[in-house]
């Protein structure tokens, strides 16, 4: 079997690992040469929407997918009329709009806290009054890692808001005061199996993912809703592949924030502390073969490298660290690698995680 | 960090796997274009004693390993000259003569089947007579997989047996009414830390290892004397990375059989079932980093897959197992993937082992 993987990022590159093992043939496709997963398997290096690049691709693939959700949905729909691909562009196109998604959420039955769509400063007005402020002006396209996105506090910064984020077609949501952030991430099958990691505890810092905890603590009663809703969610997408959800939990309630239509970086610790990766199931299910047990193997914490990367000597200097490596040069911001920490129990994972990110350039506060 | 790695086989394929998410550069050289490795990573194709291949790998490296033990000394010599070689050519002159590698095990106080050296048909006689019938035949160097043995069981079948092995240089040994087979896998730092892995019990069907289980059953008794013998052996040697010494266990003994100054097939579970590969610590070792833990997590079976291939799906019907395919054409005899199954306790293993067993050629009986 070989797959076509839309994006080279580290995403794809540990795709492409997975893959590897499994014999699955996996080739990559972005406008980088130097990705992180040229370095580690086949590649073609050209536009997400050019069409000889995509012809190159669907010669060597048997089916398609993709890294990220800002495929192209032309793209999408361009290879589907030659192979198969998965997840199909129903899913695309409801990651890639806010407004889709937070209706497509509410129509599984997944609450989501109150919003409006935004089409210009008027109907941002009537949005605010709808939903109340504090209210969180998004974008409905292309935001990730907190980009495109400007919180309003106050009536009078409405304006400045709708400028900071572009004018562009929006979305304003009640600003909900919730304890934690939590994700779901699952993988259907072509035939409809569905398995479910369990919950993931995330922890974000200036918009960015810096530290992930599975299973999610004390997370055990909100394991079945969570499941129940991803499940409607991907069998209404007709998903295949892997599908994350970031939640908002506030008391015992799960609030829909957003969808990932594909594997995702609070998946990332399931490589080891997973009995089966959210990379290899993301393969298996669009190659159609039968899925992996999801169960956890005890506790996991999962750092994001972000900006620069520490002393890999420092790092592996703490026996337990499972240190990833993306390639990519250091740039502000930027995704650069993740470390994995396994334990038998919470205690110790947490107390290890916070050893590591003393290496780590963390902004203050430490999350836990 | 950049490391060069003579051989470009399944076990090269997985350390320049371990060593990609590590931020280690493996360059492999391989006489075959097609390599296992090759297909994961950037390779040189040459013979491992083409002086020009190995300019070529030396060019790309920081530092130069081996994933099998019949690299050409003076290939480690010749590269040694230049760059650091780890494990150094000492331990692969002992690995590759089973003489010295009987005698270098008695010199760190490791028993062994008793033996006796043999050059020509007078002295296989006393050979013979010195350590008794039956006895075993083998060839001091070059032997694998069973190969270039002979069992004597009779005085009059002692020609037969010496032209069996071609008539070469060769040593007798006692033929041992063992147990079982375990192997003790471990590895060393540049600066000497050592860290073992559990005991392995291993299966072999035709001379070639078929399962593996680790930890190895009721052997917490034994571990303390095989670690103390392998490090003593390494020590012995000055070897960095990981060496495998493969054991009788008669009664209550550990009787040395053979080594190998590499990685090696009854490891291959420490993939999923230990907190550290085989495949990362080697790799750690020789490029100077710390040692990561070897602690088992829970227990494990490793199944070969020899000759051909079952089908992908149905091994991957049970959400339990791992599989790792290797990318070789099938051929009889040769390895060309495994399985590796993990669980909490030893009878969850053993169970799905066999399960999983019926989907393999291993020649019956099932081994355990």
């Amino acid at each position: 079997m070989r797959v076509g993987i839309i994006g080279g990022g580290q995403l794809g590159r540990m795709l492409v690992h997975a893959g590897q093992d499994l014999g699955i043939e996996c080739t990559t496709l972005d406008p980088a040469a130097d990705s992180p997963a040229a370095k580690v398997g086949p590649s073609i290096v050209g536009a997400y929407d050019d069409p000889a690049a995509l012809d190159r691709l669907a010669a060597v693939s048997d089916v398609v997918t993709y890294e990220f959700e800002n495929v192209p949905v032309e793209t999408a729909h361009s290879l589907a009329d030659r192979l198969p691909v998965y997840p199909a562009a129903t899913s695309l196109e409801t990651g890639q709009d806010r407004l889709a998604e937070k209706t497509t959420f509410t129509e599984v039955g997944l609450a989501v806290p109150m919003f409006a769509a935004v089409e210009d400063l008027a109907s941002l007005e009537a949005a605010v009054e709808a939903v109340g402020l504090p209210a969180v002006l998004k974008t409905r396209r292309l935001g990730y890692d907190g980009k495109g996105q400007a919180v309003i506090r106050r009536i009078e910064l409405l304006e400045d808001a709708w400028r900071a984020i572009g004018e562009v077609p929006a979305i304003c949501e009640a600003f909900v005061p919730f304890d934690r952030e939590v994700s779901i991430i699952a993988v259907r099958s072509r035939d409809g199996d569905v398995r479910c990691w369990p919950l993931v505890e995330n922890h974000h810092r200036e918009g960015i993912l810096r530290l992930s905890l599975a299973p999610a603590s004390g997370a055990a009663a909100l394991q079945a809703a969570a499941e129940e809703r991803v499940r409607a969610l991907m069998e209404r997408l007709d998903h295949v592949g892997v599908l994350t959800i970031e939640l908002f939990v506030a008391g015992e309630s799960l609030l829909g924030n957003e969808m990932a239509p594909r594997v995702h970086n609070s998946g990332h610790w399931t490589i080891e502390g997973a009995q089966t990766s959210q990379f290899e199931n993301h393969l298996r299910a669009v190659c159609g073969l039968p899925l992996g047990d999801t169960d956890a193997r005890g506790h996991a914490a999962m750092l994001n490298v972000i900006g620069r990367e520490p002393d890999p000597q420092a790092v592996l200097a703490f026996p337990w660290a499972h240190l990833h490596r993306y390639g990519k040069a250091p740039r502000e911001g930027r995704k650069l690698g993740h470390i994995t920490i396994c334990g038998d129990d919470e205690g110790t994972v947490r107390e290890r995680a916070l050893q590591v990110s003393t290496l780590l350039p963390i902004p203050e506060p430490w999350p836990i």
